[in-house]
């Protein structure tokens, strides 16, 4: 198929009207956008304050004091700006506009002559910019205000922020690159790489296409620059952690084209991951897809927990080794999984699969969405597949896993990553190739959405994740051949399609069943994914889950919390022939599918005060009453638990 | 009873004959013994130098140099002085009279005007001494060299050494305590106490008693004493880790005597409980038993791992809470294992029970034993209960885990710690009280031994642990009533006893079974001690556990390694109704016994590259061979597990 057309719909094309979603963007507009405002603002009572704004008024000159938070910390702002944008451009009178607008009047103001931006070495270390790329942050904190201005750039069409960041961008090329006097160097967190691809996008400036280019490429050749960086500043550390030094950590031990390997800090692996498979698509670089692929490969076929979260280990945020995937102290962070969302959706411009949308469904529906409490206003950055929580509390290498989610963080990546994912959700939904729509999620919207020969309403219905039964209807003005695509989930094994009412048979072929529509006003289609209870079992070579099963009903993963099964959850048994029943639950949380059966549990009371014994354990039967993964932790808190023994 | 009476064998008075027991003696004085007096001296190639010996020539004015290694670098030859003690005293002819002689004169040139003695802040930090008691030591070091010199005395008669840490005794003594212008302060590393109480034992000198009983009293005690010690110094830090400055982390959370739970840094822990067990003895204190039986009975139904070790975190080599037993993150310190046979021992001062002996038993055939390669010169200081190499190497959780033992370490306290305690041995086996001579241990052995009523030689001889079939024989000068008890081991479900060919019928009491010999000359007990293969399961609330059971044979605990058994040993299981036999293997390492069965093990093949799938795993017939868990790591390097699903 021509790909050469292929592209995403724009946010202000599509409108989410969904039952499901609605609530949980319904959160981020109403409670987390504007809680982080106040958080950014130092207003937050209880929480670690942020000290964001008041960095930024200091390096603009309008007040006097010091710096207070990371050196990345302009980040917190960067991307709720983007989130904002989000929601600006989705909905056109929003009451931010003026905010934003004075925010970025304020962001203008701290930018240098030069054209840098950056409020930590402004303000404390002017002196040392661009010295500590390792580990300073300065490309990634560029990468996150390009990427706020591009979404405040088609969201109002004003250039004032856009103007900004190309500055700022102009004045990182003049400094980066292989030319005479130039910096030969590459950010230590990779991001920068995304947002120039964007930036290119939206100015079509091919020398920001280029110099993402060149970060890329740049990386993990030898002689290496960390070190001579390293050297040249006198070996100077900024955070200083031994790990932080390794090659594998942010992804420098080989050139990106002969890596294989997902390795090191998880965020920026598919960060990097992602601009790999955007400069692969935009440069049509076969050496650079060939090793998206293969991490994509790595990743998915040995390195992805069941909820779409990557990162087995909280020692720098990072990838372990093929099956390492432990439960109780896995890191797992929602950010990392938002990058595999970022990763997964270029990797479908380079490649029409339906398994890239059955990635962005799990991370989505489980990981991210656990990432945010029911309030909106309490936050995962780790999202563990079992907790004990006396174990993290009392277990220093469980210390990173929290039970209950927290306000604020004092490094706050997660919370507004959340928002500005959610916010920019409709991109996700279809992409369009020639007069195909392809459908990747199944939320309900209404777009319109410009294909080869015209334009095509549609709309999308479901009660969707409790039900597998999705309503589409397309319409269009002008009478041409369109098809529609859609995405048959890895974990549907049965599904039927009615066309205007009529019965059809399709295919899957790469995932996706294909229904041509007949030159007409209007084509209903009504899919029905059969969404059984399903047991998972993991692949053997994955010791964490010996002997265990997950429970799945459609996207979403399950587990058992306390709160319903009582505590010590490890001593509950699925048998061989359980069988587990479904039902829609409006007592909990506010309607949830809810997924009971009968399982067995050792007997505490038949054990006496000893540690060990000859005698075998009694068990009892026990009812269980398994809970969506993404709504754990959102009443009294307790044990958790995904992979049951059976 | 009467237990004024009550005391251990000295070692001169027994000699132990035992096949099992001799392969290891033999190893410490054949090679660890030599090997670690290389590696005092830094001749062991390979190995991390020691520099022990060079910082008492420093010290003693011999040589110019720096100090090299760490704070209580000095113990590693007290230990070593220690352990070639119990060999002098044990075999009179020993090779080593001459070197130790000559090393006692080199510690002693060392010692300053004042008593004090530490070659650390001899060297490098004159005026810093005892101003760091919280990291730094000193009387953790001074107490490793009383010991040294007590067994030295105990060995040989010669109070050359005795007298210097007489003077070094007195020296702490004129230092600390609560009088007028003395430190109110107490060591960091508990073992000062344990040291003195033996001082006092050979010299009867009371003050040493009472030094013992401060260092006790003091700790814990308000105003907190590292706090005004820290302050004084201003702030300054030795390791500085955060963890170091908990107050659990050395046992300092609360007065002992208010203490119930086992806590902070096992080492430290252990020796500390032992302190207060001997004290308790001593001084007849009922609430510090009461706390000593409180403590005892939280590490033993709550922290205890199958194999005798203890310690569940490598994060300050600690105790987490209760039921917190992870298998593969462990840290099962060595040197703990020991310090719980220490207390053991001295708890049974305070109540004959057949429980203290099941511990000093589990700890040593299992852990303590493992902690040592069967070259006598590779050591664990870390003692798994299950190991996946890979992980050892690629996840920072498990990085203090080694699947192979190492030649020595930088921190080099287990290696000599296990060479005093088997070179020791002989005071475990049996403690008199009375007329009455109990055995705890079954280890082959000749000993001569004093009752109230006359001396009685006693002759033990088994081919335990392999075998239950246990011969003893008594004999006595003088005719007197005599009375054996004999500990029926906690994992003992059945047993018969002949008493001069004669079968009796006898109860269990507190754990033993009470032979009265008549006025004979001689008497010979047939103890039979059935010792089927067990398989054990763990307390419910072992989290780490559920479903799983571990393997036992009399006193050991089995595991299987992959040398026997092939990878991934997560995928095997036994079911319900496996058959484990036994057979003595004399192809492995010398002749062991080894057991096997029927498992089921996950077929590999049947899977594709998928991570998770709705197939149920196909399983398939495979025999498993298990090997003692002292024994594992001998082999070619591989996993190794415990506990097996079942």
């Amino acid at each position: 198929m021509n790909k050469k057309h292929m592209h995403n719909i724009e946010l202000k094309d599509i409108r989410i009207k969904d039952k499901f979603f609605d609530q949980y963007i319904g959160l981020i507009e109403n409670e987390a956008i504007p809680y982080q405002w106040e958080a950014l603002n130092d207003k937050v009572k209880d929480a670690e304050p942020s000290c964001c704004i008041n960095n930024f008024n200091i390096a603009a000159g309008h007040k006097e004091g010091e710096f207070h938070g990371f050196v990345f910390q302009d980040t917190d702002l960067a991307k709720w700006l983007e989130a904002v944008s989000f929601l600006i451009e989705s909905k056109t009178n929003s009451q931010w506009s003026k905010i934003v607008e004075d925010v970025i009047k304020l962001v203008g103001a701290t930018q240098q002559d030069d054209g840098y931006l950056n409020t930590y070495f402004t303000i404390k270390e002017p002196e040392e910019k661009w010295t500590n790329l390792r580990e300073c942050h300065e490309l990634y904190t560029a990468g996150h205000m390009i990427e706020a201005a591009v979404a405040h750039y088609k969201a109002t069409g004003s250039e004032d922020f856009l103007q900004v960041v190309c500055k700022l961008a102009d004045h990182i090329d003049d400094t980066f690159g292989l030319g005479e006097g130039k910096i030969k160097g590459y950010g230590g967190h990779q991001e920068i790489e995304l947002a120039l691809i964007k930036l290119y996008k939206v100015t079509d400036e091919k020398r920001y296409l280029n110099l993402s280019k060149y970060f890329i490429d740049q990386r993990g050749v030898e002689p290496f620059y960390f070190d001579i960086e390293s050297e040249k500043r006198g070996f100077t550390k900024h955070f200083g952690a031994s790990y932080m030094y390794e090659r594998d950590y942010n992804q420098t031990h080989l050139p990106v084209r002969e890596q294989s390997d997902a390795v090191g800090h998880a965020v920026r692996a598919v960060y990097m991951y992602a601009a790999m498979a955007d400069l692969a698509n935009l440069t049509q670089d076969k050496s650079l897809e060939e090793a998206c692929n293969r991490l994509w490969n790595n990743i998915v076929h040995k390195k992805l927990y069941i909820t779409g979260a990557i990162g087995s280990t909280s020692i720098g945020e990072a990838f372990t080794f093929d099956y390492d995937l432990p439960n109780d102290t896995v890191y797992a962070e929602t950010c990392a999984s938002i990058g595999l969302i970022f990763f997964a959706n270029r990797m479908l411009k380079l490649e029409l699969h339906g398994k890239y949308g059955d990635v962005i469904e799990k991370a989505l529906y489980n990981t991210v969405l656990s990432g945010m409490g029911l309030d909106g206003k309490s936050f995962f950055y780790v999202n563990p597949l079992e907790v004990w929580p006396e174990a993290c509390e009392k277990n220093p290498i469980k210390k990173h896993v929290k039970p209950v989610r927290q306000k604020w963080f004092g490094c706050a990546c997660c919370p507004p990553n959340i928002a500005r994912l959610l916010m920019g959700l409709g991109e996700y939904i279809y992409t369009v190739n020639g007069n195909t729509i392809y459908t990747h999620l199944y939320i309900g919207d209404e777009a319109s959405i410009q294909l080869d020969e015209g334009t095509a309403t549609i709309m999308q219905k479901s009660n969707y994740p409790w039900s597998g039964d999705i309503r589409v209807s397309v319409t269009s003005e002008e009478a041409f051949d369109k098809q529609l695509a859609f995405r048959i989930p890895g974990w549907c094994y049965d599904f039927s399609i009615k066309v205007n009412d009529k019965n059809m048979n399709c295919k899957v072929k790469e995932g996706f069943i294909f229904v041509d529509t007949p030159i007409e006003k209007e084509t209903t289609i009504e899919l029905v994914l059969d969404m059984p209870v399903e047991k998972i079992y993991a692949n053997p070579q994955v010791r964490a889950n010996a002997g265990k099963v997950a429970i799945q009903r459609g996207p979403l993963v399950y587990c058992i919390e306390e709160v319903d099964n009582g505590d010590n959850l490890s001593s509950l048994r699925l048998s061989d022939d359980t069988q587990l029943s479904w039902k829609l639950d409006d007592d909990i949380l506010g309607g949830i599918v809810t997924i009971s059966g009968k399982a067995y549990k050792t007997d505490d009371e038949s054990w006496t005060e000893e540690l060990y014994s000859n005698k075998k354990k009694v068990e009892t039967i026990q009812t269980i009453k398994a809970v969506p993964y993404c709504t754990w932790g959102n009443r009294n808190p307790g044990e958790m638990l995904c992979w049951i023994r059976e």
